[in-house]
């Protein structure tokens, strides 16, 4: 069990690697859906998602008690890999990342110039092999993406840091689900400071993993790899640390691709922010949430991460949906 | 002549009006310039651009001394159109925008989102003789986008504001240049609070009026509409009022199409900000800059604005300039 006490462990523990990030909020999006609607921007924090806070609560952590350790590892095409790059090299860490020849090119770069070398393999499962492989190595330390308490208690911090700037006065919480370790995170920092608040999570209805172990009481685990703009949210399967959270969620949407494309231009558009498809997709689920919600209730959506590539960009901006404004 | 003095009072005249916008910066964008650049986010403008400083400026300052004024028009396909309309409501005015019919449908539903009539011709000396035709009704009042001293003062009150946060301590300032007011409200208050900081302008090569107009030491405009990305900065001329500020900038740099994409890209990946293309076009001024600066000289860059429209999206990103790291 991850408790608030690990979590406001973790949020001193990060300090030096992350930074406070701004709550922002648009008058105009308040006004058409009639809600107040708070939006936590970690595509503003340091390599531009949150990962780095479970990455950063993970790796310190297992350091303090082992001091052998010289090198990090982890399997991740996408935001952990460049956390991990990031807090590995700060602490005077090696770092190597092993992924699928998938990898964004942008990713890839950003990658490398945090510091870490990068291997990558022709599927996923190859990728994992590999890690398992250099995990075994003296002095060197695997760090999970998603299912593991410290991992959990880092993503917590995003919540804890916005709830607390929002004085706790927030009626329902949004965030995405990819393996669920910031929904789990958000969900314990939530049920503690706002024990009234609805927890709502939100995935792509190409990758409803989480949705379909929810249906069946089980972890469910996709076969193929899921074709989605919500990239972040794409992991095959949800964890075992993870999936007991997910299931105490108040409510969970599935939201199709079309509707994803619409919510990332809307809130490129409204906030002004380059937003990743994987967070913009959560406000599929304040749609629906502000419908039936009494007015002028308090959401606080959190923004997961900005890092997109060009060929993502070239199909979330394929069609225009910015002629069609967001109403109730 | 715009003073500092009309400066300081038009950030008090436009307060209820414009937000304070924060400076962002990247750390990585400076490691790879090697130097510190600050950017001024008027994109986070009520309206998204730095628009609203001069029309509530133009509006109050007059409608102060003639109270029989009801209702405002203006000439604009751009955020000037917005800025006018956003103003004039809150003030309790009626306001009517005359547009090229080629305004983009997204400017056209954020005009009349914000209150004003929006009448489109077929071109825009057709919309000018109608704005001209519209100002001569009773109690009416025209607000031109550029060529005035109040709207220059306006302007201004963006490098004020930034200079004030950063307590005078820059090198070198950037605008882009459309009519010319936000960089000669710039250039006023830059020479009157930092003298040794060069103020730099930059224009896109397909719509050079400015540039050309410095080399011959007189207004030039360009007959045909110009086709840029940076829109923002296709004015067909300058005006007499800001032309006597242009002369004195630092330096003036002529930006071709691919940059402004590339520049545009790059700034939305490294600020997670939704930029113009017109402001991100400064940006190749400052890599010109900081090639023979000092290293760790202090740059402020005004990001002006963050409407931008479908298919002005798929123009930026339809090629990967992401692949290209700048580099000095």
């Amino acid at each position: 069990m991850v408790t608030l006490t690990d979590i406001h462990q973790a949020a001193t523990r990060i300090q030096p690697f992350a930074v406070a990030t701004p709550i922002l909020s648009s008058t105009k999006l308040n006004s058409m859906l009639q809600q107040k609607i708070f939006f936590k921007c970690e595509c503003l924090q340091k390599t531009g998602s949150f990962k780095i806070r479970g990455a950063a609560n993970y790796i310190v952590k297992v350091a303090e008690k082992n001091k052998q350790i010289r090198h990090i590892v982890a399997n991740s095409s996408g935001n952990h890999a460049q956390a991990v790059a990031y807090v590995s090299t700060k602490l005077g860490l090696g770092s190597t990342i092993y992924a699928n020849k998938t990898i964004s090119s942008i990713k890839a770069a950003a990658t490398r110039s945090y510091g870490a070398q990068l291997h990558t393999y022709d599927s996923r499962p190859a990728a994992d092999e590999a890690t398992e492989q250099a995990s075994k190595a003296m002095n060197t330390l695997w760090v999970p993406p998603f299912n593991n308490p410290n991992i959990i208690a880092g993503q917590g911090t995003v919540a804890l840091e916005a709830l607390t700037e929002l004085e706790n006065n927030v009626d329902a919480i949004f965030a995405p689900c990819g393996g669920g370790g910031l929904l789990s995170g958000t969900l314990i920092t939530a049920r503690a400071n706002v024990p009234k608040a609805k927890v709502i999570g939100a995935e792509p209805k190409n990758a409803n993993d989480a949705a379909l172990s929810l249906q069946k009481n089980a972890i469910v685990s996709l076969n193929e790899t899921p074709n989605t703009l919500a990239d972040g949210a794409a992991t095959p399967a949800v964890g075992e640390h993870t999936f007991p959270y997910l299931k105490q969620l108040d409510d969970f949407v599935e939201v199709n691709e079309t509707r994803i494309a619409y919510w990332t231009q809307w809130l490129h558009h409204l906030l002004k922010m380059h937003v990743e498809a994987t967070c913009a997709m959560s406000m599929e689920a304040v749609l629906q949430w502000a419908k039936t919600a009494p007015k002028n209730s308090r959401a606080l959506v959190i923004l997961s991460g900005g890092n997109i590539s060009q060929a993502s960009m070239m199909k979330i901006w394929s069609e225009d949906h910015l002629l069609n404004t967001p109403t109730l």
